[in-house]
């Protein structure tokens, strides 16, 4: 059996992909359970099980040993030393948290673009919503969040292009796929935007040409995004 | 000085209450710095300098010496040790900062509830959009949050009726300011459905009357819930 097992929905990237690819990049022995043979009821069994002493409120969580880890940043808190994707020194694992923390507020403000009245309503009834928030997000939330993080990478004294510390960690495998989601979602309101986020593009790209991410990403265990996922495209909400 | 620096808006409870019932439980030696003379000057100056290596992207944060640490969530996780609200194993822990995560997110969808088209809008511009948002949140999201801390409760092999282990915990903190904002927001569905919780009805019960936050509860430092915090009664959103 596989050191790591993965429990996440097995259609879509959405908060699992920020912990698949950190055990991509790090080359880990990982199993994608829900992705597997009878995948789906494992992850049902496994959520329904009452001697489950640590329940996960949802998806995604990790399994290591005995031990079952929920929320992907609290993951990712755990991971980062284990894979080595974050520095050593407890000041720099709190930043690259908090840095992991903010990634997951942009995350739900995303999914609140197409979904901002429930989540548990389709799309379509609440399209006309929809459409209020996301042109709100993209004129307000897109600078603020893609600022913050320019400058983040400007004030890292390392000066490697990374977010924490002098190597690649866990918190750039994340900002990478916020950029490639955002582009993906709303792909007229970045392409104008993303040049006034110098650094922010160069990380994404670094990223990308990492072996493993390259490898990953041309791979099927990729799964494409799609409109089941958090970062969706519908063209009636892109700039 | 004190050891700890709070900084966070001083009209609203918001996420800010969350650090300062750790502390206060605690007895610990803390500035609530934005509350103090030129408070909201110096929680600005804060913020727009550009000489901080470590910016939040927004309060609340905390300054411990030279350190400074923002989302909520990971300065208790900061804060737990350090203040006793949290064991020592770190199983023990990931689990009490992943409740934590799950509190935070249950914070964003109430956020949610009264601004679901953009925080950047007055309540005012939304108030349609909030009016289906309540309900779903109302009828949803309420059962099936409390639903989980109910077990998370039960399964706690220590049984002391607190959240991880057998002590009072900064999660337990948090849980009771959830019970006590959704009351305040929500009093008509609260009471109705709160019965069906009552292991975290007992659990409110027993932090409320715990001598460190009875006393701040009683205090002029407890700021009373209003319309402009996270918490909001608008009687129109209830059930």
């Amino acid at each position: 059996m596989a050191r790591y097992q993965l429990y996440y929905w097995p259609m879509i990237q959405g908060r699992g992909e920020f912990v698949r690819l950190a055990l991509e990049e790090a080359g880990a022995d990982y199993d994608d359970v829900a992705r597997g043979k009878s995948g789906m009821r494992k992850l049902e069994r496994f959520m329904a099980d009452r001697a489950q002493r640590h329940p996960s409120f949802a998806p995604p969580f990790l399994k290591v040993g005995r031990q079952v880890i929920g929320q992907t940043a609290n993951i990712l808190l755990f991971l980062g030393p284990r894979l080595g994707l974050v520095p050593r020194a407890e000041a720099d694992r709190l930043w690259a948290h908090q840095i992991q923390l903010t990634i997951a507020d942009l995350v739900e403000e995303v999914h609140g673009t197409h979904h901002p009245v429930a989540s548990g309503l389709y799309y379509d009834d609440q399209k006309a919503e929809a459409k209020r928030a996301a042109a709100a997000f993209i004129e307000e939330r897109i600078p603020k969040y893609l600022g913050w993080f320019e400058r983040v990478l400007a004030r890292n004294a390392a000066r490697g292009g990374w977010l924490v510390g002098a190597r690649v960690g866990y918190v750039d495998l994340s900002l990478f796929q916020v950029v490639e989601g955002l582009r993906y979602a709303f792909p007229r309101a970045m392409a104008q935007r993303a040049r006034r986020y110098p650094k922010v593009v160069a990380l994404r790209e670094r990223v990308a040409s990492r072996p493993n991410v390259a490898a990953y990403l041309a791979s099927e265990r990729r799964i494409p995004f799609n409109e089941m996922g958090i970062f969706r495209h519908y063209a009636e909400l892109d700039d």
